[in-house]
């Protein structure tokens, strides 16, 4: 840290772009912003929303990979704990004080099972999923070893095509393997529709999740035939929740992106045709960028490219404004087409990103403002952790 | 670094994916794996096309954002400093011990100048661009202020549709202000012709770089007959250096990819039609990734989604396969094809990224592996450092 600036008395490192107190004009860019007054409305309207339709909220925590926003939603969202994908997340997660986590994901490598086992002895109860009979002894040696308790769900593909079995003997088979296994616990299933998230027209999310639900809910009575209950019946996003928590069969919703919001979630349109972050949700992330050549008249040149956001959801919207729009995108640059020259180097703008959860994982700090002043810098927690 | 695992008697925290003297078999994945031999072979290779040329090599630090790759570089490659984008990542390759940084982009924010300006402290010659006069009072002001001097180039869009002026008075106006300006000095012209580098047919690359050719030997001309010499005139890129390192008018390249190499310049064919990864260069970086899932019989599904890569350039390629093909990308997965269900649970496979550089930034190491072991854990020094 042998580069630091001073800026309004705060010291800012040449690796961290913003310190509390510093006004918002002073933020370095490109970094990531959070509106934490539209964050807790977000946060505090889906602890609502579950409560009102009587569902538990695990939230998605491999959005956002915070701690600090974990314990932000379970303190005003009254969510049951977290699930993320990775079991570097969940360590990250539970040593952060997170008492219930679930790796919504197959974990399989040795060395990572190992780790699995380990997460209930840092205070947090401990859920994997598990789509292959041939799994189940590898989790139960490990537990064993270890003398804890891993919780597992059985990961039903309802539509997304990814992991998970598609059969409800294949779910019933695998529960009675878990069941009988030692450091074990049978605990539900994990069913997340992840294809149908991102389709804009209401109807044609509910056609899917119908479907979905319909596995589900054969699956479950399956089991329960078996003697088996579900303590957990998980799925639902962002773009379907509202269809889960009313099913009368799933009972914990796993939403992510709702808190932040982005551009590509942003099109899609609830049942009465409006775009969701018109109302139903507030944009509460942005990447900050600056102009920072503006040779040409009609375009200007921003700092913000490919190693501040992911694009593979489309380009970011510059929020707030329709008299410029950012074009194209590369390593280190963006560009802005800025037809009436209404800006001018050193500018800045509020980019909503196309994709939250991968533009989060490129960038190391959460700048919290709230009334023009940076009131936080959270840590992305579990920032680059793959695997 | 409480979780730690015992792999072959190295630890391997939650954090880092690989041990020196590990098995490659044993790599935590996903993760960014090189292979030295190849890298080394690349380095060597650009080093002497480059002294055959009679050119000097500046190689691109922006794309591994490695000091320890840019220190093979100047070892093995002879590279006479390093370019880069951001003033974070010039900060980085000084206190790494690079003598000599241009931050081949514009700096224009008073706190980075003002870093910028520092940069000189820690032993490293530092060179900017320039392309608006406003900018120059700045810079001086930032150089007079903690006694040090900033090199500057003008840079010229000859192309690429960034930053950069379009015409020689304009170039010829920066550069007598900044040569009449206290703490600066005029050292020449960045030329980049960016938008080519990723054209297909050689012919098609020759037609662009000739256009700017002539625009940058017009600029250098100009700027002869106002006694202002160019100690530098850079520019060039993997696909197109053999053009200016032959043009009699560029004296330094600034090659970025050729070291890693990845799919999207893979495809781009040389002068006899070859594609350049078969032949002009190797695959020297992978991302390592393992199967996680194969619940459906024709598909599996792989650990390396968009958290471990950037698909902005589409999807990897599997390296050294043609039964198995890389088809479906989300957040923590990869579906891979697997018609002949070649593949199970646990296999590793090797990607070639789309695109290098934004898929280096998402990674926090670059495990070294050399016949079978890990030879070195380089950490990706300037990751994340976007501003």
């Amino acid at each position: 840290m042998s580069l630091m600036n001073k800026i309004e008395g705060l010291e800012v490192g040449y690796n961290v772009p913003a310190a509390v107190g510093m006004d918002e004009a002073d933020i370095q860019t490109p970094c990531l912003v959070v509106d934490l007054d539209a964050l807790e409305r977000n946060v505090i309207k889906m602890g609502n929303l579950a409560k009102e339709m009587g569902v538990r909220h695990r939230v998605h925590g491999k959005m956002h990979k915070s701690v600090d926003v974990a314990l932000l939603q379970e303190k005003l969202g009254g969510s049951c704990g977290v699930c993320c994908q990775k079991v570097s997340e969940a360590e990250s997660f539970a040593r952060g004080g997170i008492k219930d986590v679930l790796v919504s994901n197959q974990v399989r490598d040795p060395a990572k099972i190992d780790r699995l086992a380990c997460i209930p002895k840092l205070g947090a109860r401990t859920i994997c999923c598990v789509d292959d009979i041939d799994n189940v002894a590898d989790l139960s040696a490990a537990a064993v070893r270890h003398g804890t308790e891993i919780e597992c769900l059985v990961e039903i593909d309802c539509g997304a095509g990814r992991c998970g079995v598609t059969t409800t003997p294949e779910v019933v088979a695998i529960a009675k393997a878990i069941a009988a296994a030692d450091g074990l616990k049978f605990t539900g299933i994990q069913a997340y529709q992840g294809a149908m998230q991102h389709m804009d027209d209401y109807d044609d999310r509910k056609q899917k999740i119908d479907i979905a639900i319909a596995m589900v809910a054969d699956a479950v009575t399956a089991l329960k035939a078996e003697g088996l209950d579900c303590d957990i019946v998980g799925g639902g996003g962002t773009g379907s929740y509202y269809f889960e928590g009313a099913s009368g069969v799933y009972n914990e919703l796993q939403c992510g992106s709702y808190a932040f919001m982005d551009a590509d979630y942003g099109r899609i349109l609830d049942k009465d045709g409006n775009r969701i972050d018109q109302g139903e949700w507030e944009n509460a992330l942005f990447i900050l960028t600056s102009v920072m050549s503006h040779a040409k008249a009609d375009k200007a040149i921003c700092d913000a490219g490919l190693k501040a956001q992911s694009v593979d959801s489309g380009l970011p919207v510059i929020f707030g404004r329709t008299d410029v729009e950012y074009v194209k995108c590369s390593d280190e640059h963006g560009v802005i087409a800025d037809p009436d020259g209404k800006l001018k180097v050193n500018d800045k703008l509020k980019l909503v990103p196309g994709h939250c959860d991968p533009t989060c994982n490129v960038h190391d700090w959460y700048v919290g403002v709230r009334n023009g002043k940076v009131e936080t810098v959270w840590p992305v927690t579990a920032r680059g952790l793959a695997y």
